[in-house]
């Protein structure tokens, strides 16, 4: 099942997509059904297919033109971002291999939806990209066992960790630089659990107007999704829509010779086999 | 007006402090008035102190045993926290002095209300307190100058920024030692800007067990409110209940000889002259 986060005529809700392309509007499925992500998962995933299934039989189907993507959790309480968590992203930029997963936390306020603008910020022309997966989590947990990590993932979903360079580099906390408004992108939609057979065979590919700057396996992660999962529910209990991105592999534009940075009119993608694929434009912060 | 988040036996409401140290539930004056405190800031000052007449003329007064206190933004969008900013705290570490302000940021479920018990983690003993002013944002502003940060605060609160120092020295970002359940403390309440006089004047005290640990001027700030506040509203827009937690000052527990923690049992304190006084029993987390 894909579900996606989105904004019609009538205000926000959900939108599923069928193996025909089309998108169903799970307002039109009355009253009793949550239309927002995170009321969604709290149904847990039986109760999702139902609706699913519900939604294919006697939804409405939306014109794509009338539909605007929003980010896949639009408000989640945490979205959990893992730094150096690929041994290619490493080694370019001379750091040291982490002994645990260095975690940051991005506001709501940074994420846009799917084909929505990403903003270069007015006080800097250092935008990167950063192609990563995001796993959401399907339920409460607290002290979960890396053995039982899957079970409390609810699916996946493509994000660009935009980041502005200069700023995360003022102090030695990158929070700042990685918080801009409208910098990050999360998006298509959530692909259910059960629709991907082995998400560490699938690729992930990060492009640029075009021209692949990433490429990696996402079995090639330094901190598997289980240990990441484990890690940050020995620190909280996850909750339903709660947001954990995975790390970024070599290829970040800040590493090239000579440095990429995206600039007003460019377009990434983040594309993730069997998940989706999230595409952008860039803007430059309207002054 | 001081104004509290809190948890009666009817659900989450608003108490509004009278000068009698009586507390009046916000419920009582009908299902115009908020009762949850994002909601009441959206409305203006004006507003608010409106609502704040209203209560204490007709409002109905709470037995204070009744009332627990919650976090006083209890699911604020974003906890903005400054690390590095008294010279005294930067001194204690041996650091580098920042030549920007180091944030990172807090979860809503990292934090508790005044008299709520602060969370030992079951895989640390090694809990530190951190006694710093917040600054409660009043209402939505993106590029504010330093000359009118002010114009943008709805008030004050006192805040324990409670960090498992081993876990936050994992890697190096500190994010996940900060953000443990139940590790931080916010309250008792909002103390409106315009009841504190001078807040560069007012003195901040840590006790631990009736013991001063930490003691500062607020105004011995590295980067004041009005370069904090600038410099977030530069990154993102700043909305009603957002916060600005603006840092420790010397004599954290870490840095005594011998070091001090926080252990279950124990009593923590932070007062800030004109703005409160949070109180917090420790405790260890179940298993």
């Amino acid at each position: 099942m894909k579900i996606a986060s989105i904004e019609t005529g009538a205000g926000p809700s959900i939108g599923v997509h069928d193996d025909d392309g089309s998108v169903i509007d799970l307002r039109s499925l009355g009253a009793d059904v949550p239309i927002d992500l995170r009321g969604l998962l709290e149904l847990g995933p039986e109760a999702l297919a139902d609706i699913g299934e519900r939604a294919r039989t006697s939804g409405t189907r939306l014109d794509p033109d009338e539909i605007r993507f929003l980010p896949v959790v639009p408000h989640s309480h945490a979205v959990w971002c893992a730094a150096l968590n690929y041994p290619t992203h490493v080694k370019e930029g001379n750091w040291e291999p982490p002994s645990a997963p260095p975690f940051f936390l991005r506001v709501a306020g940074s994420l846009c939806g799917h084909l929505e603008p990403i903003v270069q910020p007015s006080v800097s022309d250092r935008l990167d990209y950063e192609g990563e997966l995001a796993v959401v989590i399907g339920r409460r947990a607290r002290h979960v066992p890396p053995s039982e990590a899957y079970d409390v993932i609810a699916g996946y979903s493509c994000f660009n960790d935009g980041s502005v360079r200069d700023w995360q580099r003022h102090t030695t906390q990158i929070t700042s630089g990685k918080n801009f408004a409208g910098t990050g992108a999360f998006g298509p939609w959530l692909t259910t659990r059960d629709e991907v057979e082995d998400i560490a065979a699938a690729q992930l590919t990060t492009r640029l107007n075009g021209k692949v700057m990433q490429q990696t396996k996402i079995g090639e992660m330094i901190f598997g999704i289980p240990e990441l999962v484990n890690y940050l529910s020995t620190i909280c209990e996850l909750q339903p829509g709660d947001v954990v991105v995975t790390g970024t592999p070599g290829g970040v534009g800040a590493r090239q010779t000579p440095q990429v940075f995206m600039s007003p009119g460019d377009v990434v993608e983040v594309e993730i086999d069997q998940v989706g694929l999230l595409r952008n434009p860039i803007v430059r912060e309207e002054s």
